[in-house]
């Protein structure tokens, strides 16, 4: 069935440095109108990297959005058209210092469609050599190492909070484990 | 280390049905000054409602931020204060006409927790029977169910977009298959 919601008009409240915000007024399908309020941003990736020895490299930084420091995978906002695979990888070595030679896309998500226009690519990052981690200026991050098999345990106990990490660890585990 | 954001100041740019911006000027842990955009928003909530026959509940609906139709878990919005596990059976009784007797709690996730306050609860419904479907007015979707193998695949094969319903796929496979 074709639920489409025809757009009548559109009024932007807000355009910042991450996200726009506008309000745009629909037609529903029973022909009744509605209004939706509409995030934009330009996109988000993420980069689970895997040494050979299973572990992976997290980054805990201070979330202001909690009020707390959160463990996440390395990651990174796009420039607006910006190829999310190489901002990945710039954003791995920028935040862990490490580069990486292989790399496997695990999937596009969409973290909360029903207001935000945010996509998150999640890649596989291997083949990872050390070189200078160069932190952008204002970024306050601290880089460590977990066994895969540690960080999924942690997720199916409920103790990763991040939603991108979690679903690079269960599919990184699912991947690797075959 | 302690990378805490001392909020300096917080303005208020817009208060609305579904999101809240505002923009607070925070202290970084450097002592210099940056400004944070950051959405509030009541909280989530999305159940994944697996049969005996290990058959999952989807709705399909159109999400107009990706101008598209969506695969999703049953989900709802909190009220601000509500309890997530009697919203999202609410939620799960509305759009798909089924009650369940027994929930086990996935987790709480952060969709983007680098902008937005969101918090959403994955349960796992089970001891379910049908009943009717409610839904609310200007709500249009369809209901299917899918094996839990079927749909463990396509989130494996990067076919399921929605991130709290590859997560509660991800978990819900994990636990039921141990």
């Amino acid at each position: 069935m074709d639920f489409t919601e025809k757009t009548l008009s559109s009024n932007e409240i807000y355009n910042g440095k991450v996200v726009k915000l506008r309000v745009e007024e629909v037609e529903l399908p029973n022909g009744n109108h509605a209004k939706r309020e509409l995030i934009a941003h330009p996109g988000g990736v993420g980069i689970i990297a895997v040494t050979p020895e299973k572990e992976v490299l997290t980054v805990t930084q201070y979330r202001i959005a909690f009020r707390k420091m959160l463990l996440e995978i390395p990651a990174g906002k796009l420039e607006y058209g910006e190829d999310p695979l190489s901002c990945g990888l710039r954003e791995l070595e920028e935040e862990t210092g490490y580069v990486a030679s292989e790399t496997v896309h695990l999937g596009e998500y969409y973290p909360t469609p029903g207001y935000c226009e945010e996509k998150i690519n999640i890649y596989m990052a291997t083949g990872l050599v050390k070189k200078e981690q160069h932190l952008d200026e204002g970024e306050f991050l601290t880089v460590k190492k977990f066994p895969l098999d540690t960080l999924y345990e942690m997720v199916m106990n409920n103790e990763i909070n991040d939603a991108k990490t979690a679903i690079a660890i269960l599919k990184a585990k699912a991947i690797l484990d075959k």
